[in-house]
C-alpha cells in the first residue's frame, strides 16, 4: 500500500505506542486519583505538557491542556474565550472552525470570513482592514491549510493583529503544521490547536496551547480535570503517545521538512502538466500537495489508483450541499477544475520510489479518464 | 498490588487491546476517508454500535453516538437537548452532570436538585412531586451512585416521569452501571451515557446512546462525524476495544455480578463494625462499597493502606471549597462520619484472597488511627 493521504491521518508509530503500553498494563491508574499511583500518573500528563510546549517552542507564559481532538480544541478556543461580540476567520479554515463560526452566527454574534489568495492563504490585507475597521474580539486563522498546503504567517498575523487590537483574542489552528513546519509559537498568539493523531500518534487526543493570562470557559464540566477547563479522565496512554512522537518529530523536524521537500518536488516534477493543475503554491507545506485534472472527478481518479494500492485524497467535500470543497472553491476556481481536486500528502514514510509510481500510475489514470492516449 | 479502586478505572484488558491492535497497525485509516480502507473502518464502527446498542438491550429506536468520555456524554446530553427551561437532577450526580447543572443555572435556567435517601439513591417521592407541580424539561438521574453504588431505578423512574409529562427529556448517566448491573434500557429513556474505561477498555472513549427521535446539538462541531453530532476523526482504536471489552463484560454479567457480590459481601462480613459505618445499602451495586471509619480521615486510611499495596478509593471530593464529599453529606451523615469515607470498589479481577487480605488491613489500619487496641 502506498499510503498518500498522510494529512487525514498518519499510521502510529510503533515504538511510541511500545513506549506508551506501561500505561495501558502496570500504570493504568486514573491520574486523578490521590494515591501515588495516581499522583504519578498525573506528574507524567505534567511531563508530556512541558515536552509539548518545548516542541513548539512556547515560552512560561504558555500552558497546554489536552483535550480529545484538534477538533474540540478548536471548538473550545472558538466558544470558550470570549462571551460573544465580533468573531473573524477565513474562507480557508477547516471544519471544526469554519462549522463552529456558523453556529457562532446562529447564536447571534457577527461573524466574518476574510478571502483567500489563490494559494489557499488568508488575503491579509482584507484580514488587517477589516480588524482596522471594526471592534474584533476574536479572530482564527489556520496555520497550515489542510486541503492546499498554504502557510499563513500566524505569528506576523499575531504580530499586526495585536497593533491594531491588543484586546483582540487571536487563536490558531496549528493541527496540520506542529510537527511538520519548523515553528516558534509567537507570544502574540493566545490559543493554537494541535491534533495528536497527524503526527503518528493516536486518534482521540489534542490540545490546546494557550496563553496562561487568557481566560477560557470549560466546554466540557465536570471532575475539574485541566485545571477545571476540560473535565473527563485524563487519556494518559493517548496523552502519552502524543508527547513521545512529538519528541520524535521534533528531533528530526528539519531533517524530515527538507526530506519530504524532495518527495513534493520530485512528485511535481513527474506531474503530467497537460492533464494536472497545481493548486498549492511553491511555498506550500511539503507535506500537501493539491493538484485538479480538469474535466476527471477527483474521486473517480482517487478510487481508480485504488486498483494500484495507492491511496490519495479527495479534495471535495462531498456534502450533499455542495459537491466542490469550499476551500478550494475559495481560491477563485472554475467547477471544471474543483470537480478534479486531489490531495496528496506525504510523511517521511513514503519513499522516492512510492513517490514515483504513484505520479505515474496518477498521470496514466488522469490521462485515461480523460480519454487522451499518450503519444 | 491489590487494586479496589475499579469505579476510578479498570485496567485494560489485555485481550481487547490485542485485537483491536490492528487499527493502529494495518487498519490505521481515517474512518472519514472514501476509498476503501476508510470505508472499512466506517463499517466497522458500525459494528461497534451494534454490538453495544445490543448489549444494553436497546431496541431499533435507538442509536449511539461515540463521544471521548462519560463526561463529554454527559455535557451533550444537558446541553445539547434542550435549549432551556426547568432542569431538573439529583443531590447525588457525580460531578460531569452536577457541575454541568450549575452551569444550567449560571446560564440562566431553572434548576433543582433533589434530595437523597441516606443510601445516596434519589428521593423519588420528592423528584415526582416536583415534576408534577413544575413545568419540567429534562431531567437527569444517575443509574448508579459513583460513590456509594446506590442503584436507581432508572425504568421505573422513566415510566412514571413520561406518565406525568411525556414531553420530558430524560437522561441517565450510566457509566457506574453500564457493563455491571444486568439491565436493559427502557424505551422511555431518551439519552443514557456510558464510559469505556470503566469496563476495562481505554480512557478517551465514551458513547451517548439516544432515542433516534430526539434531536440534540453537537457539542463540537465539524467535518460533520457521528452523523454530524460529534466531530472529530473517530477514535477506532479505542471505540473497538470498547466494543470488544462490552461484548467481554456481557457475555458473563450475571456470572460477574454474582462473583463480585459475593468479595463484596465477604468484605462486609469480616470489617470490623466497632469501627466502621456502611454507607452503602444491601441492595446496592456490588461493584462499589463505602465505608466510613469515625473519626479517622478517609485521605489517611488511603494512604495507610498504600505501604500494603492496597489501593482503595477517596471518598472525600478534596475540593478546597468543600473538604467533604457532596455525595455522601447529601446521604445526611455528619461531619465525622463525612471525614471518614474511603470508596472500595471491586472487579472480577479481585481475588477473595486479595479482599480478606485487605479488609484485614483496612480494621488494623483504622483501629491504629483511632488508637483502639485490638484486643
Amino acid at each position: 500500500m502506498i499510503y498518500l493521504d498522510n494529512a487525514a491521518t498518519t499510521k502510529p508509530d510503533e515504538s511510541c505506542l511500545e513506549k506508551a503500553s506501561i500505561f495501558n498494563v502496570d500504570n493504568f491508574y486514573n491520574p486523578s486519583a490521590l494515591y501515588r499511583e495516581g499522583l504519578n500518573n498525573a506528574s507524567e500528563i505534567k511531563k508530556a505538557k512541558k515536552t509539548i510546549l518545548k516542541c513548539i517552542g512556547a515560552t512560561q507564559e504558555f500552558e497546554c491542556l489536552f483535550t480529545s481532538c484538534g477538533s474540540e480544541s478548536d471548538n473550545q478556543a472558538i466558544f470558550c474565550a470570549v462571551k460573544r461580540g465580533v468573531y473573524v476567520t477565513d474562507k480557508g479554515e477547516h471544519s471544526a472552525v469554519y462549522k463552529s463560526f456558523l453556529e457562532l452566527k446562529n447564536r447571534g454574534n457577527t461573524v466574518e470570513f476574510i478571502d483567500l489568495n489563490s494559494d489557499g492563504s488568508v488575503n491579509i490585507d482584507k484580514l488587517f482592514d477589516y480588524v482596522k475597521n471594526n471592534r474584533v474580539d476574536f479572530v482564527s486563522i489556520i496555520h497550515v491549510n489542510n486541503e492546499t498546503g498554504a502557510i499563513n504567517d500566524v505569528n506576523f498575523i499575531a504580530k499586526t493583529l495585536k497593533s491594531i487590537n491588543p484586546k483582540i483574542v487571536f487563536h490558531v489552528d496549528g493541527v496540520q503544521a506542529y510537527g511538520k513546519i519548523p515553528y516558534v509559537l509567537s507570544r502574540d498568539i493566545d490559543l493554537y490547536s494541535i491534533s495528536a493523531h497527524k503526527i503518528n500518534a493516536l486518534k482521540g487526543v489534542g490540545a490546546l496551547i494557550k496563553k496562561k493570562k487568557v481566560s477560557i470557559a470549560p466546554l466540557i464540566f465536570g471532575g475539574g480535570q485541566e485545571n477545571g477547563l476540560r473535565s473527563g479522565t485524563e487519556n494518559i496512554f493517548g496523552i502519552k503517545v502524543f508527547e513521545y512522537a512529538s519528541a520524535k518529530h521534533y528531533d528530526n523536524i528539519l531533517e524530515s521538512y527538507n526530506y519530504v521537500l524532495g518527495l513534493k518536488n520530485r512528485f511535481i516534477e513527474l506531474l503530467d502538466r497537460d492533464v494536472f493543475t497545481i493548486i498549492s503554491s511553491d511555498n506550500s507545506s511539503p507535506y500537501i500537495l493539491s493538484v485538479s485534472a480538469k474535466g476527471v472527478r477527483g474521486e473517480v481518479l482517487m478510487h481508480s489508483l485504488e486498483e494500484y494500492k495507492i491511496i490519495v485524497g479527495n479534495g471535495s467535500a462531498c456534502s450533499s450541499k455542495n459537491p466542490f470543497s469550499r476551500v478550494v472553491e475559495a481560491c477563485g476556481y472554475d467547477k471544471k477544475i474543483l470537480d478534479g481536486v486531489v490531495r496528496i500528502s506525504f510523511s517521511i514514510e513514503n519513499t522516492l520510489e512510492e513517490v514515483e509510481f504513484a505520479v505515474d500510475k496518477l498521470n496514466c489514470t488522469a490521462r485515461k479518464l480523460k480519454g487522451i492516449m499518450r503519444v
